[in-house]
């Protein structure tokens, strides 16, 4: 047995079924250990971004990571973007990163770079394999580094010669992988939060966020706020929200600055909730960073790390509210099918059409942007956004989420924009017959700039800034960038084409991708 | 003035005119400065892979660093593989990359992320800027960073809120921007090189690298090789090789660790100029990674960083060779224009078809292998290589090419698996009108890494691992991909139709793309 076999070994021992890859000269004995070791599901990507982001989207759905294969300090830069993301979902991933043979470094050969350094900025865990007799527990401990719960980024950096390395019989990786049971939240701060709730509920909001925005935790919220009056929203980003017709529904904090700060202004008390205290996406001149007014109290009931649910549930029992019902959307039924294409029709269409248990997956940015509002009523679905804010996360989540769940339909919403990033997923969604339908917004512009134009006091883009926020010169043909990938493709101009390519998309099982002409 | 209009006026005034941008809202106030101050030329890209590609190819056509615009850590990820690749090429890039304002990142927003530890594995300058009246002078400081020889890759951070804060009148940027002229070569050590050339001429390889592979510098290698008998080869990558008919032809070191050691162990001497000691691209079990026997004598002419060609000047005055003549090879006329595709006769055609004065940019790895030795007495042409041996990156450097040198026409011969790395350069050469002639060699496969499965001792692939060796299902679509980013394109089978079809796109004067089927 090899490095590379021990290290395969290892990761399959330790649950790990599932790698995304885009592999090397490097990466070649681990590729070649897949022959002769049944059981690890490999899935190839063309850009390294699709490889990372297929592994943040597979964490969010399994809720246990897969790993990616990664070729030296340039493979592992091109998918840091989407590392970046899936850091800020906190979703654990495991990549394994070649390297060249520990005696090649010295020699400075065109790919060498610090592998390490690359790694760091995106990930928690880091480690370099020092020998080949130490690749089972390298591997053992980063799938424990990534399992923890937050779910972490562990970057385990094989050096070449570790993995064509031979030594003897096989070693079973020492240690038990770290369980990733959370710990539980401190009663007394429940108990106090709870009085809190009794006394001023109606001035109090609970903010989800993480996995208390999950079917199974959300519903205890939606009792506590039936029970003592208290708001409930969820942070604007989450990871996966739990949503639609029957659920307790979350409205999301807005994202305008002026607009989320009028919200919070409302509450004395903000409890967190697997949250982080609400703050501005970006700085602008004379607006603040914290959403919140400065007298505000804020509680935490939960971090993310903690058991969220159980968390909870406790607190549902502090406020006598563990029986309490709430009120949810009954299905909708109708939307219009005819008229012109906007925002709004375009999002009461979803709603009615977003399939039961589907994945919906939304980076439309500011075509989506009140999306939210319109579909808390469809089927009940799963809805994943951005975390990190990274633009060309959406088709490579759709292609993980869809990996791991394929028993659901992925939709994915995307600006023409953010899709260019990261385009090559669809090429992954044709070679697996993935069941995703991708929707480009074609705008043709980045749009969501020219308000950030303005918001950061920049005035009215004159000819030469307005030619860097439009991308309509020439415009892209989604229609034949799909094809060329191998996914078949609809252009739609009115609402009742997108109705129909919807329709279609949806029934057909496989990958399919409708432009959509604003 | 703000800080983005200082920023602007000291890139302008130490001679950056030229920017390719990807910008995102906090460096807004950057491009809105392009209003209002003429002269800065920005050029959009969809990925930032391709912006930094493309100011890495411009700098190897002007000699001269171009700016880029990334937004924040990701942004900046996004673009890191093709800055490892202009960091081994030695191009001179200044990157500018937006953070968060300075308050901001304590409240760790999502896009909050190390911008200095991404930037530093692949830069060789990092600074950020500290307050707004430090703008001006840390643009001047990053442009003589960037401008030094060899050229380094510079990355200036600038937090928003000193983009966008006022500070009364205009500064000047204060010190000049360090001239770039490099030190000359100590005489001592050209004699003592001339002394072995005399002895041992035959037994004395001239192995040339960066700027010693230019019309200029190689001219004298021939006059040296003429009057001594030395041997001339230059390294298999350069950055820019002047080659074709009337010029000193310069055989490339294979890239086979075999062949490389073959050849090298005829000489006795290896006097490196511009050149790094030669060493194997990668690793592999049971070969060297150095290339030259260890009894090999090493002598330096010159780094990169001197006078390389004043160094070859002052050889060849030292052995008497300024005025010896050397042969160079005719010009090409014919070639077969029937019969089927193979990289062999693809190569001798391609010979007749080069246009003059042409750049060529190589990423045609396995197939294209052997166009250099086929190619030595086509229409003289600067032939341009991957450095740091990151795939994807040829179209963004034909960008950069075609930007800095409109009067040439540009040749991208790219493997289909290569290409898909940064296709979205496509969509900038439609943009602005680029001539670029891209030539997709669709062997729908990693044909490389089939060898290096072989080479590095994994034996023959299997089901599984072949899985990861080919790209063929599904086979992309490169005519559509093209013309999803407005390009057209046709799609080429025998080398009569691969004829016509370079014929009517090196005359059309803007991009097109010809996809060659294997």
């Amino acid at each position: 047995m090899n490095g590379a076999e021990a290290l395969v070994h290892s990761l399959l021992d330790a649950g790990v079924d599932t790698c995304f890859a885009n592999p090397g000269t490097s990466e070649m004995h681990f590729v070649a250990a897949l022959d002769r070791i049944a059981g690890m599901r490999c899935v190839l990507g063309l850009f390294e971004g699709v490889v990372t982001g297929a592994a943040d989207g597979y964490y969010r759905l399994a809720d246990r990571p897969a790993a990616t294969l990664l070729h030296l300090g340039p493979g592992l830069a091109n998918g840091l973007a989407n590392l970046h993301n899936a850091k800020k979902a906190h979703s654990g991933i495991v990549n394994v990163v070649g390297e060249h043979a520990t005696a090649h470094l010295e020699l400075d050969a065109p790919l060498t770079s610090d592998v390490e350094g690359v790694a760091r900025p995106m990930s928690h865990w880091v480690h370099t394999v020092e020998s080949v007799d130490k690749v089972a527990n390298a591997g053992r401990a980063a799938v424990s580094a990534a399992s923890a719960r937050p779910g972490q980024i562990a970057s385990l950096i094989l050096p070449a010669d570790k993995a064509w390395s031979e030594f003897g019989d096989a070693p079973a990786a020492q240690g038990a992988v770290m369980t990733a049971a959370p710990d539980a939240v401190d009663a007394e701060s429940v108990l106090s939060i709870a009085k809190t709730l009794r006394s001023s509920g109606k001035s109090t909001l609970l903010l989800l966020g993480g996995p208390a925005v999950r079917e199974g935790a959300a519903q205890w919220a939606g009792r506590i706020a039936a029970a003592t009056g208290c708001a409930v929203m969820c942070e604007f980003y989450a990871e996966r929200i739990s949503r639609g017709a029957g659920r307790f529904p979350l409205p999301r904090l807005p994202y305008s600055v002026d607009a989320a700060v009028q919200k919070l202004a409302a509450f004395e008390h903000i409890v967190l909730v697997g949250a982080m205290p609400p703050v501005a996406f970006f700085a602008y001149p004379n607006k603040p960073g914290r959403l919140y007014s400065p007298g505000t109290n804020l509680h935490r009931l939960a971090h993310r790390g903690n058991d969220v649910e159980g968390a909870l549930r406790m607190l549902a029992e502090a406020t006598d509210a563990t029986r309490t019902a709430f009120v949810t959307p009954s299905r909708r039924q109708a939307a219009d099918t005819e008229g012109p294409l906007t925002p709004a029709s375009i999002g009461a269409l979803l709603a009615t059409l977003i399939p039961e248990n589907a994945v919906v997956v939304d980076e439309a940015v500011s075509t989506g942007r009140g999306f939210d509002g319109v579909t808390h009523d469809a089927a009940p679905h799963e809805w994943l956004t951005t975390m990190g804010g990274s633009i060309g996360y959406a088709l490579p989540v759709a292609v993980g989420a869809a990996i791991a769940a394929p028993e659901r339909k992925v939709v994915a919403l995307v600006g023409d924009g953010s899709a260019m990033y990261t385009l090559q997923a669809l090429w992954t969604m044709a070679r697996e017959g993935l069941d995703v339908t991708t929707v480009i917004f074609a705008n043709r512009t980045y749009q969501i700039l020219r308000g950030e134009f303005a918001n950061v006091g920049a005035g009215e883009p004159g000819a030469r800034a307005t030619d860097m926020l439009t991308i309509d010169r020439p415009a892209l043909d989604w229609v034949s960038l799909a094809r060329g990938h191998g996914v078949g493709a609809t252009r739609v101009t009115n609402l009742a084409e997108f109705a129909a390519a919807m329709r279609s998309s949806l029934a057909s099982g496989g990958p399919s991708l409708i432009e959509v002409i604003l």
